[in-house]
């Protein structure tokens, strides 16, 4: 059994990519594995903005990284890379912060013209924070996700890569993130998904094999 | 004479990326542009963590951006790539947000392993923005750029990528991000910038041309 | 009126990047362009694999070079970037080779998965080589290229990534690549090439405005 | 005991790339692998920039790769990128000709500014095809490696990125490539490569732990 932290960052809370991430995080969990999942949106903005490394919570997030014998790392597309969201937390991390770990990359996106973003923009970030083993990962297009509830479309960030594009629960709404999640998750069709399930299960399967060498 | 916005993004106020991003804007305005600067640190961080395009402060934002005629973009390198600070800003800018518009890119960092972020990392996200033309850009060793005034060491955000490293100026000292700008621009050695002023300079010359065409 | 070369790296002679570099050849040329066209495979293989400066053909195939205003640089995508044939020519080149020159990127690929080669590997070596100015390229998907004549496929060469993966005319049939590459352009459907057309015809434009300024 | 094959790709027989692929294989070998090493450049030029897969030596050579457990891959930077002489052997591979493997990268290069080209463009290349774990790579500094005998300096090729630009061997001093090698490795200092031969042996006991699971 390993300690995974499934981390995400998106801007909506309601984000396809967050789906995705949980997704992946119940997969391992089933499989036996301490998985617990952190929102990069639900750090507090100005400390993670500012890089205030006295901010208890950003502290705290910290420490959740250490303690990770595994990290699942997802983000959206947008610009032909990853969120910017994502990297601000990438950013404060310390310099091999992800040394002895293993790493299963995860992207999502609404164009199949944006897959290498994982190859070329987030893999060699994640390789230069020290990772021993980042896993061949998935990029998962938004049409094999679904988030119910009244989604309003929202004019603005990257129609061109992001499947969080249309994201955007009203307010009046009110639809937590969990529950968008559970719900989506029956949304998430078979054939489209099924290469990430067996990716996080190849996944899976090494945390286990390096834990019992261990 | 062109509308020049600098935009640049570090987590930090006092960050050697600003005084850079400032020491070519002033070269382009005493050349003859419309100058001006945004600093993505100022923009109200939880609006642009969360996209919400409602937030009056990051539509002005975006509408700097829109009547630009050019761009400089300046970034530290964090983990071998621009800033989480900078791609938030990047993220919430329309698809083609760079259509029509001269960019010069520029990178600040402390070891020259990280020169190439520039052309595989930073020069992509700008291309898939539009731009009709991304610059030679240039990468400016941090030992070029001096910050003066009360700095105190930093732990944490990235000793190997970042020369906004050891930026931090403690609250007592007080001293604002403009004086330590100006004060720095003194600091930079004319050798290490010498190729930046030249790469600006061409810059320059070329949206004079464009304006004589149009 | 410009000089422009078109260079394509392919190692099929009947390649469906060849039809496409041609066709961008022939509509430069009818805007009244001075065009020619290279391809690499034709300059003697172990001169290039072991860069043999001595050799005549090596010799003129850089002197073209030189002597561009502007270069079409076409290539298939294999194992997710350009082609290792067009590298080996890039490789030869001198270190600044492109200074001063404007470029259009071109690449060719089975699948829209690829698309992003064009920015993340192909411009950063164009780039590398000093370029003043690499346009916006395109990607071609192979479907809206047609290659004529008794084709047989061939085992091996990325059929993850290639266009070219299934060129290879048996000796028999004899097609030369010119008839083929005539024929084929036949075979490009309006929809699917228009916007490379598009950006063929602003290259043309822009090297006219260069022309006109110089 | 693993299978392991040395690949290196350099248009120079007398490649510090060479030099350096050659210390790796000693240092895995001597920790009891079967290793044997691959230079590119010895292949058959034509059939290789053909991509002709009826020839009998590119056969053998796509056969070794099929067999071996884990191959290191090393290239000279050229151009900020890997070499085409690389490239062309890697693309006439089948699409997940690494699928099960583990690859060691490795650089050589002038200059520091181009380290980020082995996870950048190098990289990517090689989790294209399936590798199941691409380690942590390294960059050889060429003043860490001496080719000893009468260099003569060659024009031409890539000052900016290649150790390999000043390699040439006049014809009349007739060292062999394999002489050449052997002097050489004296000349590799302990400093400068010690974080390799750290990478080597890192990459040996996971070779080894994995053939005890197996």
């Amino acid at each position: 059994m390993a300690t995974v932290l499934t981390v995400w960052g998106s801007p909506s809370a309601t984000s396809r990519t967050g789906v995705v991430a949980r997704h992946v995080a119940a997969r391992l969990a089933a499989d036996g594995h301490d998985v617990s999942t952190l929102a990069v949106r639900d750090l507090p903005a100005q400390a993670l903005l500012h890089a205030d490394f006295a901010d208890p919570h950003l502290r705290a997030a910290l420490a959740r990284v250490a303690e990770a014998d595994a990290l699942v790392i997802a983000s959206p597309v947008y610009k032909a890379a990853y969120s910017g969201v994502l990297k601000t937390f990438l950013d404060v991390l310390p310099q091999f912060a992800l040394r002895g770990k293993e790493i299963l990359p995860v992207l999502t996106g609404g164009t199949p013209a944006h897959v290498l973003a994982l190859d070329y923009a987030l893999r060699p970030v994640l390789t230069s924070l020290g990772a021993d083993h980042v896993a061949q990962g998935w990029f998962v297009h938004e049409r094999f996700v679904s988030v119910e509830g009244g989604i309003e479309a929202r004019n603005g960030i990257d129609a061109q890569g992001g499947p969080d594009a249309q994201d955007g629960i009203t307010a009046q709404v009110g639809i937590t993130a969990a529950q968008v999640g559970i719900k989506a998750l029956g949304g998430i069709e078979a054939e489209g998904i099924a290469p990430l399930d067996e990716l996080a299960d190849a996944f899976s399967a090494r945390l286990r094999r390096l834990a019992a060498v261990a």
